[in-house]
């Protein structure tokens, strides 16, 4: 008997219109009584592989020990495997399509530990269809890893090292300009950048902005009550990435950002120990 | 005392912007705090019942043992009944309006075994208005039931086929055709008719169908990835029906269906035997 | 040891397509596993106070013993206050933004018998950036409070009559006329108005609505069935007040209703007494 678990966290592109996700909740209720599941979100785009990956990579530091059922599956039905990954010897399992869904998560989670290939035909619910393996394959997966079926008695060991790996945009030097990359717009309408405080440090309280569309001087912030009605900032985000935001209203919508969008950051010339005298109200950034 | 039950399997119309699923998960704890609640999904079309039983039917094979708890209820505060209809010998009770929302649910778990018209003042939370059934009639009744009470004890018995049926529509045959109807179109798009493979055996791997704005050949198949761009498929779906889908796209707003629109499904000159011939990349049809 | 609680009832403007109310229920269930997570909704508007505060409001009677996590927080990151109230002499606890969202439902719940300002590190969750508060300081005291953390242990306790006062506004007489306000839509459209019957007693069941872009005259009832096709109805909700509602049909919509907006009621001269003469299908007031 393997460890127990009797949490799953689970996230799909599912939606909520119509039952699947409800479905999912039945099957592993019917199959692990005990586990509790917690629906991080459903509402990923319809097959975004990457935008879900990084909902996941968001989160992982967050979800509880035990399962996570991460469910964006193009692929479903074809030869695209489905896989149970194992992180921090056995704090937690992964599973889902092997699509680089879950790849992110697992690097944040440390890597992969063990994997296995779902398909033991005791461990599926028959169906009819082959088009909804999260109620067929993942979901019972995940109730019987809560139950303490051993990892290795779900599917055949593969090599962590054989899974698809998820693809994360870096941001790069250019012309001494950082090139950076819309990773997420949330529902506030904040446009996270795929960079941090440290990648813009020295280059003082305020930045241009090369958005698609325009040309923006955003200020430095850790609120987004400091910033004044209609100014940019770029905000510290609560996962310590810099994000592009207007102070109650949506950036993305108002600024016409939307993610794998390219924001240019340019140093501006009234830099550090310049700023105050160009910039008489500019804010410190405030690291926490 | 009555057979006790832990499981609340929860469907509405209620959408999600309001607080009315969450208050009505506040009773059920309040009332039953050992219950868990399921919520199946609360967006069916506001008023819809032939949507709400649709979506409860396919999902009721895999409802947990206990209780359902369905509203979708137009006819709120007139003399519309309210019911609790007991399913399998007690394995389950479904709880809602008698408006034929429950009926195609009831019938998929094998017929009524007894029912009840719920309104004793003692399970019924008072309130000032009569507008929120589910708040104030149905959800005490299934925390009572989770409670132990008899079902008996709820209401007066009623002849379950006294019961408002369900009007699930079928599938016909018209001068060797099948005159087909939209059942469902989920969130992704594909539009599930109201037949099976079995009723198209024999018609070989590719089917013409004659939609509202147009006609399209459509290939047999049970992936969606099998099919290449802007193809038409009849997917076998996961409750083993036939969908007109796309592959990563929406067939419904793609060829204009929704719930309700005719397909005729007519066979083409060159069905089976001869399909290899004039379609060479004509899938079989693959049966699970 | 202070008392436990068992029930986290979470309401924000969080919404539903990112990870943030999944990433909520997993800091809870991470400190306070034992504990239940009931969502009431997290479509307030975006920080919209007052929508969250109305909806806390017409839900509190409803909800179980325990912790309210309420989080709709424009100021979230400045000096506004983050606070835990306690109520009913421990029956429950309200966690949130010190701005007024907490304010009407812990009037309603009889008063604050005790508050305290969060902020002790122990109790809050490190985090790079301040934008979170939900995640790093609400859910937190929610669960710790669960766990039997004492609310004074929390935070340096202060008078409740230093919290922001919510403002709920108030119908008022204007030459014999009620001029009433929007308080809410629903999902169904409805126009709930901050009256209730007694307001108009003895108005006779046809009252006049000066209406934002029409004059209308309303029937009043307790059932929207009642009401012919197209007739507007003051319907008595579900929380006792009186709602602007068409049967089956938006009211909101069709009329152009939206929260805030002023209706005027204005006495009809065939008042009650006469009404039956003028309106023969006059409905009776249905009190309960």
């Amino acid at each position: 008997m393997a460890r127990r678990y009797d949490t799953v966290t689970f996230l799909s592109d599912y939606g909520l219109a119509d039952e699947f996700v409800g479905v999912v909740h039945c099957v592993v209720r019917d199959l692990a009584p005990h586990a509790r599941v917690i629906d991080l979100t459903h509402q990923i785009g319809r097959h975004d592989v990457r935008a879900g990956a990084l909902a996941l990579a968001r989160a992982i530091q967050y979800v509880p020990t035990g399962v996570v059922l991460a469910v964006v599956d193009p692929g479903v039905g074809t030869d695209r495997r489905g896989i149970a990954v194992e992180v921090a010897g056995g704090e937690g399992v992964l599973v889902g399509p092997d699509n680089g869904l879950l790849a992110p998560a697992v690097a944040m989670a440390g890597g992969a530990t063990r994997a296995v290939v779902l398909g033991r035909p005791e461990y599926i619910l028959p169906a009819p269809g082959a088009t909804f393996a999260g109620r067929d394959v993942f979901a019972p997966a995940a109730a019987h890893l809560c139950n303490g079926v051993a990892l290795e008695d779900l599917g055949d060991e593969v090599d962590p090292i054989s899974l698809l790996p998820g693809i994360i945009p870096v941001a790069r030097e250019e012309a001494g300009d950082l090139v950076t990359e819309v990773l997420w717009v949330d529902h506030f309408g904040n446009a996270q950048l795929n960079v941090g405080p440290d990648d813009v440090e020295g280059w003082g309280s305020r930045i241009s902005l090369r958005l698609p569309h325009s040309t923006r001087t955003a200020t430095m912030t850790s609120t987004f009550a400091e910033l004044g009605p209609g100014a940019v900032g770029l905000v510290l985000d609560s996962y310590g990435l810099l994000a592009v935001s207007l102070n109650q209203r949506s950036a993305a919508e108002e600024l016409g950002l939307a993610p794998g969008d390219a924001v240019r950051l340019v140093r501006l010339d009234d830099d550090a120990g310049e700023a105050a005298v160009v910039t008489p109200v500019a804010l410190p950034l405030r690291r926490q």
